[in-house]
């Protein structure tokens, strides 16, 4: 049965989306449609073309009958800065200060919605590095890793302060803690879960002195595996010395006031980055 | 500026893709691309048709220029079994034996692709029912939940077994651990992240005695909310009576054979339920 282009228009999209950074050749679509190569160009010029428009993302079209098409879900810059600041308006309430300064941020790691917004946003800004695996540690990072390698379409990992029977075997470092307590904690992360070589991209929700980030890249060490990049909602403020300098925030929490439960909460170095 | 059909057709999708069991207006649409409802109207009639076919999901309808469009990511009975099957298959390897008898499965919960089916299979099921919000307990449900949610459009919520300080008060119950020691465990969750009265679906990787997933229903009844299913990933071989009955399982654990090094997994009662 031929299909009209209207269909293949719809089926096309859902399918490009469905596979991002994944090269779909012309013969895959010419025979699922069973249409002439000629029409499937035509047909991806139009989705290029509208996805560009729409601020959906990039089409790479590689030309030729051995070529196809690639998705990359690449948000336009005044869309990444409308969503941090959308992102800050919405930490920047007093409900959301909890005892010890810290900031609520976990209903927001629960919504879907927030998620798609925020792994779009990090997955565009790495879309140009090679990245095998995105790594965070458990728990709170774990929606944020799995939001970013969505879009990225690689796996991610979780370290572990515990790790369970149903991890196998396991690779282990100590670390210190970025608290001023400086006490000496252990991660770990399941020995079949990243590859040598890997080129690891680092989430997590936020980072204080730096302990926890510090400590994955010596476990990406032992894995002889390679740091991309590290990159985390919002730092939180700090006082002394950060272990790390080398991150990027999405936001910052320049001031919190526990006495009038205030909290001042501002775009971060990420948006320099871009 | 007007907007042909093409372009409409693919945004519409790319719209409705992200924005699933929430019904979006003609109005909306018709302001986007300053078209016709009428034009609109018609365009929705092609997804729908086409979303059919492809097996992508259903369009639900609202006739009327007051109505619209609800995009609902059901999967077809066929696709479902052949998903189920893929994961068998998948699980059916030597490898994945663990000392103890466990099943590796990190690595798939760890991979975009996987994730996508394992949701939009758990979220077609509960597709006619009312969810306010999936909840599971970290750190390997997570992933599972938030996939489930995604395709639900409804938040996750997480149970811990050890809570931090950044999750503010929480609600904590005793249960009895459902492997044979008996154990009295602990979990708790953020007192913020579940309203009183919603409408709870419980999701896991594995169901062995079932303490796990009845803690979570104490936890459920703490919170005044109401249970409405259980599934999990898979069941595993269990030799005592489980705690739990009502539950629904993709996958089942026949036999684990650790010394020959043999695993059998087939498809669970969820099969059965469709």
């Amino acid at each position: 049965m031929k299909i009209k282009r209207s269909e293949r228009l719809i089926d096309i999209t859902h399918y490009l989306l469905e596979h991002p950074h994944t090269l779909v050749s012309l013969t895959f679509f010419s025979k699922r449609y069973e249409s002439a190569k000629s029409s499937i160009s035509e047909d991806l010029t139009i989705v290029k073309k509208t996805f560009i428009e729409r601020g959906i993302g990039i089409l790479e079209t590689v030309p030729g009958a051995a070529g196809g098409a690639r998705y990359i879900p690449k948000m336009k810059e005044e869309d990444i800065k409308g969503i941090i600041q959308e992102l800050c308006d919405e930490l920047n309430h007093s409900e959301r200060l909890l005892p010890g300064g810290y900031v609520y941020l976990s209903d927001m790691l629960g919504q879907p919605d927030w998620l798609r917004k925020i792994g779009r946003v990090i997955a565009s800004f790495y879309m140009d590095k090679k990245i095998d695996a995105v790594m965070t540690v458990a728990t709170k990072g774990v929606p944020i890793a799995q939001a970013v390698a969505t879009y990225l379409n690689v796996p991610f990992v979780i370290v572990r302060r515990d790790s369970k029977v149903t991890e196998g075997s396991t690779v282990s470092i100590n670390y210190v803690s970025g608290s001023s307590s400086q006490r000496v904690e252990k991660m770990e992360l399941s020995r079949r879960s990243l590859k040598r070589g890997s080129r690891v991209l680092i989430v997590d929700d936020f980072l204080k002195g730096g302990g926890t980030v510090n400590g994955m890249k010596s476990l990406i060490e032992e894995f002889d595996a390679e740091l991309v990049g590290a990159t985390v909602i919002a730092e939180n403020i700090y006082q002394g010395v950060r272990s790390i300098d080398n991150y990027t925030a999405l936001l910052k929490v320049k001031s919190v006031d526990v006495e009038s439960r205030t909290i001042q909460v501002v775009p971060g170095n990420f948006v320099a980055s871009l």
